[in-house]
């Protein structure tokens, strides 16, 4: 598998994520700059490695490029070619279609393929690489979970519009002393709702890591109010959960002008508080995809940037079956094999969690 | 009552809204500066009228506070002081203390008083003029459904934050072959709607004042995607509703891992398209407070200060039982008595509305 | 010139703007969708009008240009056709060649140029509408200073702009005691200075309009410092003058580690003031070319996109020799004749100038 | 000197940077909550210490804090108490009055003092730890130049408005074919050139740590007009040079209508640039104190609290003569004698620069 390069392919799977066209840009100027690579992009993910459906890249494909959301290989969510959907004999049945891909790949002479997803789709690269592919993973994932590098891109994008989101909703939530809840995404691990909540100054953070206690919350809140705060500002991971796992449904009341909204913790969270806490309003907002889209922040240009030009490195250096990865300050990389399975959790004595605590926030722990 | 003013009150009533603050401040400022009035401000809203909850205005409390988002004076929903939750006799009763309001003004020397609100606020702030109190309507509204005048304060600031938004859900719809949709503001009137709808490249609007047929909406999806666009952007107003009034109730999963969202015209909208268009998937986005609060956009900077300060000299002048209104740029009033009742609704045969259809923007009537 | 409409020219002459997409977006987008017109674009202002240099313009070439700064058919500043610099027998020489930009319409068979520009290019436009060429102006200019209309596009985005910086340089103000100077555009008209001062929370505004007294200035800084503030914010437009005319020259330390910057009313204030007033330092910041680049906001969108259909409508309407103009909240039209030499100036004694004085804006004159 | 700490001091010292606030709020909140600390704020950095100018810091005065910029202590740029100039028979010396500043702690019962402040600050605070006073240091500087620590809270938000700047630049150079020049603050070291650079997608970086040949840039400007890019953006720092160290000094226009701006490496570059390329525009944009104000970005909120809690954590061990440090992404502390003297430098052959030419920026050297 050491011969010469010559193409190389790349192609974004997964969920939007700022950072995702950053990346494309360093991964196509770096090959054709340095290395004089033919770049192709597949596109919508791994499907367009199965369809064989790709675009060429050049320098003008990535000019402008940088700040953009979104990617110009467009991507899919549900493409797993080791357990694809298929149509035989007028049946839709599941089988693996990757010996497809990868002789895909051969006919179009990819000698390397970048991979940039989240877990899922570095999952399946880890797959392919074990099947003799050349492959070159990219971390990216809102939720910052993966295993081995300290930050995703597209995470400090994601805290950094949460944290607009809670300025927001303060000076509503002290106009009218109401209790205001973020909802931000996070399904196992709160590094969002953490941070932003630091950044945001909310006075609650509940992250899946750490089981919450209602009843402290309320506890929060009241003492709040004794020392005159007549507000309480809450964020909450997605995936955060109840210590006595118990959900309280909330009445639907459908057609009515105001209906509440039922579904999803935060949702849950402010009809529950709202039952114990007569005299103040609680309202919560979900955040959800806005955290994904748009313009990609300074931090994550210049992170998707390193990585993709850290990629390159690694496919002249013949250094497949891995993945880029950031450590303190330093770009360097990991097997996949050690990646996968091998999510960041949030640590819940680790230094963050203590300082929000020491600053005062409640984790209703 | 044309006795010399030496003491003027101010009140923040409704929901929360960019540019309270700034009106807070050019009142406070103008009436000190020009006048040499004395200036205080009642807390709560109505509630701090008949608790004789004030505190003093002076050129250091508006220090600052042009561009905050919030109240100063806090804010309360639902006092209508005409028909006030009490306690008589051990019972929660309602009935009529606006006398105790009128007396408590009288005991402060308010010689005039500045009603900073919407609907609801100003109709009292009515009721009171016809009590005799010297009155002065702000007109306040995210929504821009007040009746005489062209633009309330706040209003722009809740089109550019639900622009940003669109802007947002743009990038991924595009990556993802998505319809999204994004519930923005406006019970009755789709101001907000039509005006970010626009600004935000969206390819449906549905309005309060646009009834919409669900085919209509899924002719523009199909029709899009023949045209090779395989996203759709769509914004609907908290007010829209459909042509034949049904609503289908999409099922509640409340324990999975990923519910539905119930509840809200954009999220049964979403399942409703979900139900029907089997190949793309539909997200709903309700920006909901985030809309209300934080900074202040340099518009309703603007608007905020002129306003406050025409209020200030409609007291001068002695012309009480007005509301300042802006008409085209030019800032000038109308009575209290014109504003009532006079809510403005989006004309479907106005300018706006035909220049969004003209660039290709369904409605779906 | 009454025959039947089938292929309309644009192009963009004069200064960057937002809000230059946004219209050549709506004009594309009604012409092709309402009435089936083919639509072109002439590069580089004029300068493509000469050399017949032009690209196609469809649904496709507009998509996502609406919040985009900039102009897909670029700008040239200096391109007068009516005395344009050509080279003749070796030797640069200045002529009339409009007759070719005519010619080079008629073979392109464009029956109607919509000009989009401020006054040098629509200056021009009115001199091709008088030899006959079907034009129609769309207002554009930072400065807001165009004859007819109350508002261009680009203006709204500029003050955007400034107040943001005039938020930053506060919390700098404040810090450390100092007299921050921001220099704006603006070389005849003080529109963006006046309205981002009174936005941005400024203590002096300085127009071209109101020749200023720096002893007025020096008393407005004393005064402050009396009353506790030891910092003060100024606006100044570029054009901005002082009564007596004479400018204090600066000593030019040119090679000092902190040369003291000439050059600009801004900055020559910044060094008569450090030479009056001992115990306070002053800075100037310069905010140049960041007020015409970059998104374009919210409002100058809607603005661009009504412009550019009204422009398409009075080419259906064969109103030709005309500009579009927003008068209120109308959008009208009026002749290029009465927009030529027209231009606005801040009014010394409307609205605007009163309000900024009574709540304490001192404009130093 | 480890006698049990009730009462703490805080002074904030040098240029205004974002995260001073947040900084002050994280050591109050965090002395308060956990250690029961007394907690006063010297105002005007050194300069109260010597007039024993301070206020009280409580849970009150902090809230709201953490996202504004500039610091409620205020601040000074020249007070060296080492070398203080005081009024002494008539006349002005410089004189070490740092035993005053040391008598008058002992006065107020100040246990321990955390300096807040750059390298001019700390280098005092070092020289007040030699003389016994108890001193926890915490990292100020917008260019990120201060030894031991990886990064200055200041520096993130510092390169998001260097990068919003180049955006907005960048539209108006592609539309005008422009060469636009961004001067960035960086006297000795180039890290918000090099990262806003990168993150901007400037085509030239120029930084102090690497003296750059203008023939270097005009081949770059020359050769991406070859590949069809007929505009380029140059960020500088301000302390960049050079090779040959002369100076071409442009000639002033002081009341021309456009005077030519000297002054600052930017300036001059452009002059310079505009006397070799004829056919291109060039101009400069000097970003200066817009730098250092307004809102704090996420990260800087964030970093300032991890500085400030583990500041109060360090008095608590009576680890004084230290200042906190984050290497990677561990907070850990360092010598304040490590510190001063030991400033970081952009390494010119460190992974930043690598990457930034294999994107193809030119650096000039």
């Amino acid at each position: 598998m050491q011969k010469e390069i010559k193409r190389i392919a790349l192609l974004t799977g997964g969920g939007d994520c700022p950072g995702l066209n950053a990346t494309i840009r360093a991964v196509t100027k770096s090959a054709i700059l340095n290395y004089g690579y033919d770049v192709i992009g597949y596109k919508f993910g791994y499907r367009g490695l199965y369809n064989n459906d790709f675009m060429s890249l050049t320098l003008n494909s990535v000019a402008d490029l940088l700040p953009k959301g979104g990617t110009i290989l467009f991507s899919s969510n549900k493409d797993n070619l080791f357990d694809y959907q298929v149509e035989e004999n007028g049946q839709m049945i599941k089988k693996d279609v990757s010996d497809i891909a990868v002789q895909n790949m051969k006919k179009e002479g990819v000698d390397a393929l970048v991979v940039i997803g989240g877990d899922g789709t570095l999952t399946s690269a880890r797959d392919f690489s074990r099947k003799g592919v050349n492959i070159i993973g990219v971390p990216k994932t809102i939720d910052n979970d993966l295993g081995s590098t300290d930050t995703t891109f597209g995470f400090n994008t994601a805290i950094d519009i949460a944290t607009e989101a809670l300025d927001r909703l303060t000076t509503t939530a002290q106009s009218h002393h109401r209790i205001m809840i973020l909802e931000v995404m996070g399904r196992n691990a709160g590094f969002i709702a953490l941070e932003s909540g630091i950044a945001g100054s909310a006075d609650i953070i509940l992250l899946p890591e750490i089981p919450y206690d209602i009843n402290r919350i309320v506890d929060k809140i009241n003492k709040r109010k004794q020392e005159g705060n007549l507000f309480t500002i809450i964020v909450v991971a997605e995936g955060a959960k109840a210590k006595d796992g118990k959900v309280i449904v909330s009445k639907i009341v459908a057609d009515s002008p105001d209906p509440i909204r039922l579904g999803g913790v935060g949702n849950k969270l402010a009809a529950d508080l709202e039952n114990i806490i007569k005299d103040q309003e609680v309202r919560c907002t979900v955040l959800g995809h806005l955290q994904r889209g748009g313009n990609t922040c300074t931090f994550d240009r210049i992170l998707s940037t390193r990585y993709g030009v850290a990629a390159v490195d690694l496919i002249k250096q013949g250094k497949f079956g891995t993945m880029v990865c950031l450590k303190g300050n330093e770009i360097t990389y990991d097997n996949l094999e050690n990646v996968i399975g091998n999510n960041k959790l949030v640590d819940k004595n680790g230094e963050l969690v203590k300082i929000a605590k020491k600053i005062g926030v409640c984790f209703a722990d």
